[in-house]
């Protein structure tokens, strides 16, 4: 998408040497800076400092991580090594997993002399594969949200609120839950968004909001807990959001406060949607409170912030007494009862088995 | 309650001379200092400037400032002049006009020489039938949270939710919604509370947490986000809230995300009560949502925070991007439907217009 005119993605290959250039995440929302990775090393390095975040964007980072390590050494052991360098970055990363598999299987049968040109060829698709799946599930939700929009009489404007950041920042370009959010602003729709704050790590107000705003989208920051407020005075029209994992029955696992606002939605009739590329679902999983385990994280991420101060400086403060206790529980588990719609790349379903297998008939049991 | 070990009062009248001193709220969770109020105009920045905070508290410390104003000038004039003062410092306060009401039909009939004293002591009653009412709430809510834990068989430990700060700090002596937890740990009840952070202003991650670590009740700080996921996998017994502002059918208006959390009980089957001194009754309220006016703050709570850094400063840091419009919903309304029961200073019982008439019959219309 753009920052102020200009059209990014999240990550490209340089044009003047072979090298790949990221946003460097880490300084968002107060600097927008740009880093260029040259080595396998500096690729493991972004992935695992957060540099790159978002499931399909550290997938593709991989898969030019590998294409720098075939630059500097195509040998069975190179691959062999540069694979096992960015495997260790962040092991429960599934998209991270596969975009090294992919490029193993492509690159291994080859000549060695030839596996650089095709592992810059091969992480190049894996990128824009990802840039197609996510503009698809744009096309998709921006069905619904105009059919909301048509719905109400065309109102001034169609409010739409998000939960974390599912945007570009966590793609290749488009994201997932902000891609129809995006299409709806291309086409003139008089979208607004409010965008939750997402305690603890913030995610919302400083990645959705500043991506929305470099793009030009209006939005509003919000306290997590405003939006049942909102919902119950009608100043929500949809909610979407996006999940890190979703189960064959359509429960959706998504960053921590997700449910709540599924509880707030359903109990006002607001339509709550989940984006989520097809890869998400994990088809083994029937019960997602139940078998989903929940990643509990440092604790000074919720008694400890950044930001920047008036002059300008950024800083770290302590927001709790001393010697009281945090808690981060990173994720929960929203049961598809509470979920209007799945959007995938393939179209939208009801969040259920029937509804999953309508899009994706190759994965029932008669297939 | 005690601040590591010594009992405390949020406002209590000095010892060795006519002045009234009170727990500068506006330091805490990061520095405990107690000031010192000598004059009406002391007592009305203490108000204003939030030193205080907290209905019940605000109407004990305006009366103070009334025996502050009569020691100074006990002339018709100089009460007029106090009573006014002290009024336009938090306008929409219930409780500020309640007490100096009741200070000036005290102190109006009297002669001049006899107000200063007389004013000293009429305060003290209001401070103390404050403390009295709050430790009945605590008395019947303790009776609550004891047949929770005996229905449990009598688990290890008892887990309660709270959002906000319902506690001594925002009262004379107990708190609200923290009196039953008080009085549970006095009495040896096993008792766990869960500190909603309670964004934007975070009195929940600095008052309660701070008072509760103090008083030595152990607690573990969340973020707004994580009470849902607690709730589905059975980490919380009961949630108990305080109210502002209460209707006649039990409709219940508390800080922001309050409603969330009690939506998320009501779909887990844990009790959510209300604590509230009756006086937060608006008993010609019939339907929260839509009478109850919502104030909206500064934005500025929302996109900046303060804390203290690794060597001690307070830093005020701006957490949004530039550009990025914030939002601040100050309160959100409960249906009645979803609260379990209201614990009032005499008693508890549905939140119904029945519920309420039975321990208030005098509201009756046929009374």
């Amino acid at each position: 998408m753009k920052i102020d005119g200009k059209a990014y993605r999240t990550i490209w290959p340089a044009t003047d040497a072979r090298a790949v250039e990221i946003i460097d995440q880490t300084k968002l929302p107060h600097e927008f800076a740009v880093a260029r990775l040259e080595t396998v090393e500096q690729a493991a390095v972004a992935i695992t400092d957060m540099w790159v975040r978002g499931a399909p964007l550290i997938g593709a980072t991989a898969a030019y991580g590998i294409a720098l390590g075939m630059d500097a050494d195509p040998s069975d052991a190179g691959l062999a090594a540069a694979h096992d360098r960015l495997l260790n970055t962040r092991p429960t990363a599934v998209n991270l997993h596969w975009a090294l598999a992919d490029m193993r299987e492509t690159l291994a049968p080859l000549a060695p002399e030839a596996r650089a040109d095709a592992a810059w060829t091969r992480a190049g698709e894996i990128a824009d594969a990802d840039v197609t799946m996510n503009h698809a599930i744009g096309v998709h939700g921006l069905g619904l949200l105009r059919a909301i929009h048509q719905g109400k009489g065309e109102p001034e404007v169609l409010n739409v609120l998000t939960h974390c950041n599912a945007g570009w920042l966590a793609t290749v370009d488009w994201g997932t839950a902000l891609s129809p959010i995006y299409q709806a602003y291309e086409q003139g729709l008089p979208i607004h968004v409010w965008v939750d704050e997402t305690r603890p790590r913030n995610q919302g107000a400083s990645l959705t909001a500043w991506e929305l705003g470099r793009h030009g989208v209006p939005h509003t920051v919000i306290a997590d807990n405003a939006g049942g407020h909102l919902m119950q005075h009608g100043l929500v029209d949809a909610c979407i959001v996006g999940t890190d994992r979703t189960t064959a029955t359509g429960d959706v696992c998504n960053k921590i406060g997700t449910y709540l606002k599924a509880l707030a939605a359903f109990d006002n009739g607001v339509p709550f949607y989940v984006a989520l590329p097809s890869p998400t679902i994990d088809w083994t999983l029937d019960d997602g409170v139940k078998e989903i385990p929940i990643e509990q994280r440092a604790a000074t991420e919720q008694s400890h912030i950044s930001g920047v101060t008036a002059d300008g400086r950024i800083e770290t403060v302590r927001l709790t007494p001393e010697g009281s206790a945090c808690a981060n529980y990173a994720f929960d588990v929203t049961p598809a009862r509470l979920v209007t719609a799945l959007i995938t790349e393939r179209g939208s379903c009801d969040a259920s088995r029937d509804g999953l297998l309508t899009l994706f008939p190759e994965r029932s049991p008669k297939a």
